[in-house]
């Protein structure tokens, strides 16, 4: 299958993306010459690590009839000293809330995507370590 | 250097997702039981290959003195048919127009930017083959 993109430079540093008819502006800060239009590029990777493994889990969860009021994502990410500047470590946390979630059901979810279904993991897991914590609040 | 980004769950597999202050929604299509709100994830990564790239070689090409009126990336990246489905093959068109831009010298930026500059590159070689074409339009 192939996936294609497009993106325009618009001026200093920025660039507008076209991605399956959806458009993203990435930019520099100021201090690196940019005008912070949009969010720098390689962070669009966490982005996609993000959602590939936020889907796969809500997927998963509702096959085993899970259900919660809210699941967010939040990722944290080292960046090496040297070019090209690469991830090296990821910690992701897995929120939720909700009453009568299985810790074992989101853990058993969460390994099937990092181990199995992610792709974007996959690829990032060649220079960095990615570990996980699962969070579940009442 | 540590960067941060926060996904939250909005229903069906859309997440809306923080970056340094700017947002970004990405969905599944209608097919794979979304809504279409958004990018997928996985194309993501080939935005920020996109941003990065075309960042660099704005870069080394404004300290070579070169000037273009328009420059513009189009990618189109194979993926594997099993899971976890990674980018196999990824091939980047870089198209600029303008009068006497140097082929020579955006041959020499492409590649500083693929061998050494660009992160996003550099993370996304170790599943994926990455092949370029400059392209200079009068």
């Amino acid at each position: 299958m192939a996936t294609r993109t497009v993106a325009q430079w618009t001026g200093g540093m920025a660039f507008d993306i076209e991605l399956q008819g959806h458009r993203i502006t990435v930019d520099a800060t100021a201090e690196s010459g940019g005008r912070d239009l949009g969010p720098s590029p390689k962070s669009l990777l966490l982005a996609g690590l993000a959602g590939c493994t936020g889907m796969d889990v809500v997927a998963i969860l509702r096959k085993m009839g899970q259900e919660w009021d809210s699941f967010n994502l939040q990722i944290e990410a080292q960046t090496s000293e040297k070019h090209p500047r690469v991830y090296t470590d990821i910690k992701i946390n897995y929120i939720f809330t909700g009453k009568n979630l299985s810790k074992d059901k989101i853990e058993k979810a969460v390994n099937l995507s990092q181990d199995k279904y992610c792709g974007v993991s996959a690829m990032l897991k060649s220079t960095a370590s990615i570990s996980h914590e699962i969070i579940i609040e009442e």
